[in-house]
């Protein structure tokens, strides 16, 4: 889990930065069905942060279909039926990338660097497999 | 200001709503160093929010340097100083982008649509002539 680190200057609040680097692996199939993830408490250990805060991340990517949490058993990774978006869904989202990008432009990055990394982004996303990218066997 | 909209299923508090809307519009040059942008009454008014709610994305945004506020002058875009980005900065940006994009994957988009989303913006960034484009005389 060395990918997953908490930014603490991030408004972000930390339980969503964790279910945001969380999904992040997931959808990259860093992990895939079948697996484990950390116990909560390991995975607490690991960042420093409260057990709650993780139990809380694990809960809501467990409400998102990513995970099964049993008692004692901890989480699960699930085979995760892709939903259909909207076409409301997929505007939202294209408005959330654009003030991102914008954000980041305001923030002193080029228009060329803030382009290149969307590139980027957008290449890690089409090409080879990226459903077994990065899966640990 | 047709452009903004707020989202009242968006969990995105509509301060911050504002700010990503009208940020986003700086950064592509709707509006240029001068230009008068509606007075928080009309905005509220317009967009049917609270005007301290109006009021406190455009203190936000002249904290970032974009607007002068003055009392009974409204807000005037400034010709804004261009901060330079740390590394650091840089590498946040690309954690969140890459995130964003994985939470709309994770939300229905298939990757091919997510990636011609992310094309298309850095396709915009770096078109032309940005800093004009849709620029009000």
């Amino acid at each position: 889990m060395a990918s997953i680190r908490i930014d603490p200057s991030d408004a972000t609040p930390v339980y969503q930065q964790i279910i945001n680097a969380l999904r992040t692996l997931l959808v990259a199939g860093a992990f895939g069905p079948g697996d484990r993830l950390p116990t909560v408490r390991e995975l607490a250990l690991d960042l420093g942060v409260h057990h709650n805060t993780v139990a809380e991340a694990y809960r809501l990517l467990a409400d998102e279909g990513w995970l099964e949490l049993r008692r004692r058993h901890g989480a699960t990774v699930l085979d995760r039926a892709h939903p259909k978006a909207t076409p409301e869904t997929r505007k939202a989202f294209g408005r959330r990338l654009r003030e991102l990008a914008a954000e980041a432009h305001a923030a002193g990055l080029s228009a060329a660097a803030v382009a290149q990394a969307l590139r980027d982004i957008a290449e890690e996303l089409t090409a080879g497999t990226p459903a077994n990218a990065g899966r640990r066997q």
